[in-house]
């Protein structure tokens, strides 16, 4: 057993778990809901569901570990420095939530120094959910079941699909630099935003490429997609952390991260 | 009751219900099935269950209405004089559908004298189904029951909410003029094939526009649109036959859908 497989406990693991079952509960609740809420608290439903869910996971992680520290898109960073830190995106594509579309998701990662451990992505609607452990299979989980998530094998750059949220996210040196790589696919793809990363890590997809994301738009992929054998890092091939700068490169197959890296790096 | 009301009997909407929960079924079953399926009889699994759905529904409907019409995508024309002709399109959104991503659908549209009079738009995987009929209001049906589907407001382009399938699929003259519908708008996002129309019925969205579609693509639509109270047109304005160009624009409400042809007729 790695030292980061004991890191990461089973007790983290099911509160991981809990945030993830509440925050499905709450987007449920404000999913598809009208104008009947955002007139009553002049807050769009996404933005309730968003921040109700955040302080829900909030308040249970005080509860069990009220030494971790949290970083979530909606109430900002508290005890940042902790050995251990949730990074939280409750609402993950709110611009399909307010169209009524099912493909958003709720993000958890758990870093230990700065590392991600532990990563769920949760598709509230779809009741999908995907868990990564560092240094562990990863773990798909729908109405049937649980099984392991698995990806493909796509050795060449030229067979793969290409999975990402939009191609307007390419701005500046950015722009050419994702051409260049679409243009080396076989089919790219859009829309999708967080669930791409989980269709990748169950072998529906050989890339995921975006850029522009916060820490809580990338880190919870991190021990999915690498406990389903592939490799996601930064533009540059290397590994993401809250540092990073949004860029984010995923692929299933190590030979195609190593042929998109070299289409990338020089952006 | 108009005339087209009468002309859609309940036996033809029964018979639109019954092709949908068919097609559902097929496409359930080999949904997410992977290379098992693919290998053994040389077809891909999305390939089987078009076959298989469109043959499926061909069936019902030849022996419920044998002097109708039917034309599909997958196995063409029959009939296609007759005053009755149903258009299918057993898996729309098939690159979906390959990625493992449940927004893809099942079109079924009867036309009449080369008039859509009914349209069904279902979703297999999220169990959604729109219901349009000539004259009457739109249903939606999902796994909570079914209610009217209703365009919301939106008087004006500027604030007006695109979907569209991807970027790509506007080509030559037709690029230009997406663009300046795209930037005389709120917000693009991409992705959805099908889904857009019904979640533009259900008041989620404001526009959406493609091209190069076949008529089994769109004729579905345009029944679900005009019971919502919404307007579905070619890029003239005109409505759409199985005769039209594959240039689609559909809105919800008329004076944002005036504002758009402006934009695009000229393409």
């Amino acid at each position: 057993m790695s030292v980061t497989e004991e890191t990461c406990s089973q007790e983290f693991i099911d509160l991981a778990g809990a945030l993830a079952t509440t925050a499905r509960g709450i987007a449920r609740q404000y999913f598809r809901q009208g104008l009947a809420i955002e007139d009553k608290a002049d807050e769009s439903p996404v933005t309730r569901a968003d921040r109700e869910a955040e302080a829900a996971m909030r308040k249970l992680i005080g509860a069990a570990y009220p030494d971790h520290g949290i970083f979530g898109e909606e109430y900002g960073a508290e005890n940042p420095d902790a050995d251990f830190v949730w990074v939280l995106d409750p609402i993950d594509g709110t611009r399909r939530f307010i169209t009524g579309n099912p493909l958003f998701g709720s993000l958890i990662a758990l870093l230990h120094h700065n590392k991600p451990i532990l990563g769920v992505i949760d598709m509230p609607i779809l009741e999908e959910r995907w868990l990564g452990i560092a240094g562990r299979p990863s773990l798909f989980t729908d109405r049937q079941g649980s099984r392991e998530a698995r990806v493909r094998p796509c050795p060449q750059l030229a067979g793969a699909t290409i999975l990402s949220t939009a191609p307007e996210m390419f701005q500046g040196a950015n722009g050419p630099a994702f051409q260049r790589l679409r243009d080396s696919a076989k089919l790219t793809l859009y829309g999708g935003d967080c669930f791409n990363y989980g269709l990748l890590a169950s072998g529906f997809a050989d890339i995921v490429v975006e850029a522009d994301l916060a820490p809580y738009d990338y880190l919870a992929h991190a021990p999915i997609v690498a406990g389903a054998g592939g490799v996601m890092s930064d533009w540059q091939g290397a590994p993401l952390t809250l540092q990073s700068d949004g860029r984010v490169l995923c692929a299933g197959d190590p030979a195609c991260h190593d042929q998109a890296v070299a289409l990338l790096r020089t952006a």
